[in-house]
């Protein structure tokens, strides 16, 4: 008979428990987890802190109990593993005052990461809270409640930081986010993320960019001040610091399991350690990339809970490789979805690839569904993809609807390694409520086909600047209202349907800049005015892109 | 200079041109359509015909005039080509009286298919409709509205059958569809389309399936009676004739281009017609099955675009393969949507594939995000693969909401020959509000692995009474309070919690049949029971299945 032991309830941990019981229904299963409860919900925990999901008891999916009559799996709460012995093959655990040791056929260490909490003068102030558990969730909502009409800052804007932050709003309270670099969610490009940083502005959250904290100070009991660097004092009742997770492995320190330079645990593509039958899986591995092959952590619960369940596998000899991480997300930031999957442009440029030269991207602005039906709604759509093989890279998207679709799809394809050609053939369904014939997908890969074969050479936004500099003639190719409530500066406004019959407005000699409504009549006009002669470029995203700086 | 007609200007015939003219700024293009208008929003007029899309000008996306002048397109509407002589490469147009030649270099044929209208007794009283085109809508529109209060008859449960019975509906008519074959919408299998029969009789919808139609009779002016075979007579004041499409290829039976059996173009992958220079795209085209390779014909929008944009690269120098289609679609049934990709079982049959032996599915009702965050609707996903390599075969899906979604990235999977396999490893996008960690995708390709190797052996539905005959013993796994609400005949409550201490009350020699809420739960219990040496069967999709049949 086997012995199994589990290090961590929640996500990985409960699902490797369970799918251990189902591969090996005669071992020991051991569950170890830290906290009270196991598999609770918690990508839930924002909205509890906010009162859209009501009651704690929706966020434990599974009770200890429950768990043990469903599996069978020997579950032990306000238990913590403190020592892991590989050669023996001995873990201690520490419950209460108790500590014991268990041996173990197969570890699978899925404890996860530990929000940061770095030693900035006065951290310790009870009303500074990180967000991991549920106890973390009951303390923040008590606070959110306590000072609804109080003043809240969140300190980081991530994935969590974001939802802390809308979810405070949602309590009513006046809260700032302060980010330290220029822009918040690192998985979106500056061009896109401006949306959603529009968007939380628009509801009420005052957002301060590339704005570093220096000190805490307490006021008084009720009240903190968070002091930035350059100057600023911030007044608050609560403080969510949300800037980051990091491996939660100092217990493994001299287990002789690798751990990667920045605390993770490293494992194979079948989630073994270092160390014979300890598996590791979720927040706190380093796995790799599926792209690149490169190292890669991926702090997130889908890969978590697939890591867990093909580390249950190799352990009942299921023998199950890692695919490797994609990097696909989604956040909800108030009226908006934005989700991205595999790489944005600042991830290439970390990897040394340079726009132009090595990739290229579409920017478009697709509508959920045909603007003929009711209710269609414009997002942002961003696909990068190489240029030595088309491959796509990277998307990201931003809006109100149709956005979680497109990214899923585009995640499909990058798990096939699949080409911008591909975007072109997928037969995507379609019906007026629901889509285009045209697919926001299919377009762009048109459009990157158009781009990768010489057809267009569209303009990025950064570059307007530089190529009016140099003395390109601006046109704006939307109807004379659309041009009245604003354009560029200088732009002459000649409407797409007229411009043939105004070519000698133009002059050859000049970089004609093309800018319609979102792009695409400036791209029929480029390919017209480029095989007359002229030296066209359009500006990619036309005017919808422009729109998105207004107001910031 | 190269000179193009294209025939037809709807979906294919638009698209054809315009990007004829962007690839060659110095052709003459000749786009030749028979009715007033081009580019019409084909697939919005049910919805016009309903009122959702209430100004005739919506469905009219471009104007010819526009067109020209984006595209210095020579748009030639009310004229209609009736000859075409591919050895002088000449076609023969003609408008109103006048008939006239036009010499080309290269020729599109993209003039769509038109409803049919069998030869039955009576069918030419002027309410008996079909819905093609503009006029064809503004027809119809105008006796819903006159007959608001009356009886509507549709012919026909396929895609438009169904969309005309719910716009008509929403009209306030009283409307009876009538199917001949035993269920509607033949992409989905009868297991699953009985959800999309029961929203349309939900709503007022009076379905009358396997009725075939036998007469019309005129009673008078306003009104006239559909008689069926079985001897029902039904009063109409409108009958929608929505029996299918045949293409409208009778003008090329002199020109040599080959045609198929049921009268469609054939093609090769580079839209190609047997006549040099001629190329035929769209609804009138016999193309070819993605996955089979085998000859298919699909009178979808997407195929249409797609095909035409690459017959236009064809023609331009710029060779491009099609890959065949995939049979992607879409369908809102009142307050669902319906959806499907690739093959259902009905398709599999008739290439000779069997279940069981060559192919298998997993039927599970996920839900469209996390049940802790509100909203949580639940949907029915259906997933077919092939048991000789794990591929994907086709998915079908029907609910409130998620479906599109999850459909549109199996369309993905499938263009990529993916496997189920390939659904396990996809990073879907995940945060509370759009999905879960373990996505629906995720948990049919854990299904489908867990199936493959002979970990579940889910029993179908349709096996259960045979089953029970033969002297199974039927576990209902759900809490007493949802086995009181109903269950099956016979069954025993043991909430699956309670199970591993009951074991006594099984008997080895019976087999033992586990039905839970949506089949996961039987799974889990499922492997426990055979790991211990009983026969146990889980009922696939659990209660959640036979639920769909209740009330039919």
């Amino acid at each position: 008979m086997s012995k199994y032991i589990i290090v961590g309830g929640v996500a990985g941990g409960a699902t490797a428990a369970a799918r251990l019981r189902r591969l090996d229904e005669g071992a020991e299963i051991v569950l170890v987890e830290r906290g009270r409860e196991i598999s609770f919900a918690n990508c839930g925990l924002p909205y509890y802190v906010g009162g859209t999901i009501p009651e704690r008891d929706e966020l434990l999916l599974m009770t200890p109990e429950r768990f043990h009559n469903l599996f069978n799996v020997d579950v032990r709460i306000q238990s913590e593993v403190i020592h892991v012995d590989t050669k023996q093959k001995i873990v201690t655990i520490k419950a209460g005052e108790k500590e014991y040791a268990e041996n173990y056929d197969a570890l699978v260490l899925s404890h996860g990461a530990k929000p940061l909490r770095p030693p900035i003068p006065g951290i310790d102030h009870p009303h500074i809270v990180t967000l991991r558990n549920v106890p973390d969730a009951d303390a923040m909502r008590q606070l959110a409640q306590r000072y609804a009409k109080g003043k809240a800052v969140v300190v980081g804007g991530g994935f969590i930081g974001v939802e802390a932050a809308e979810n405070l709003r949602e309590r009513g309270m006046d809260v700032t986010l302060v980010e330290a670099v220029p822009h918040i969610l690192a998985p979106f490009d500056n061009d896109m993320v401006v949306l959603a940083e529009k968007e939380l502005r628009q509801n009420g959250v005052n957002l301060l960019l590339g704005r570093g904290v220096q000190e805490f100070v307490s006021v008084n009991d009720d009240e903190l001040e968070v002091h930035l660097a350059d100057g600023t004092a911030l007044p608050a009742n609560l403080v969510v610091l949300a800037i980051g997770v990091r491996p939660d492995t100092a217990f493994l320190s001299d287990s002789g399991i690798r751990i990667g330079e920045r605390g993770h645990i490293l494992v194979n593509e079948y989630m073994q350690t270092s160390a014979e039958g300890v598996y590791a899986v979720g927040d706190a591995v380093m796995t790799f990339d599926h792209q690149t092959g490169k190292e890669a952590a991926l702090a997130l619960a889908g890969p978590a809970n697939r890591q867990a369940r093909l580390a249950a596998d190799n352990i009942a000899g299921r023998k199950r490789q890692y695919k490797g991480v994609v990097g696909s997300s989604i956040l909800k930031v108030f009226g908006l979805t934005a989700a991205s999957t595999g790489k944005n442009e600042r991830a290439l440029e970390r990897e040394g690839l340079v726009y132009g030269k090595d990739y290229r991207y579409t920017l478009t602005y697709p509508t959920s569904h045909v603007t003929y039906y009711p209710g269609a709604e414009v997002f942002a759509l961003k696909m990068i993809f190489s240029l030595q093989d088309g491959k796509v890279l990277g998307a990201q998207a931003i809006g109100k609807s149709g956005v979680d679709k497109c990214i899923d799809t585009v995640a499909a394809v990058l798990q096939f390694g699949g080409t911008v050609y591909d975007l072109i053939d997928i037969e995507l369904s379609y019906a007026p409520p629901f889509g285009a014939a045209k697919a926001p997908l299919n377009m762009a890969g048109y459009y990157a086909d158009n781009i990768l074969n010489g057809l267009a050479n569209p303009l990025r936004p950064a570059e307007l600047g530089q190529v009016i500099e140099q003395g390109a003639m601006v046109i704006d190719l939307r109807s004379p209202a659309m041009y009245s409530e604003g354009h560029i500066d200088g732009a002459v406004n000649i409407p797409a349907e007229q411009l043939r019959r105004n070519l000698d407005k133009l002059d050859k000699q000049r970089t004609i800049l093309l800018a319609c409504k979102t792009g695409l009549n400036g791209y029929f006009m480029e390919r017209m005015l480029r095989q007359k002669g002229f030296k066209a470029r359009n500006l990619m995203g036309g005017c919808a892109y422009l729109a998105n700086f207004k107001d910031l």
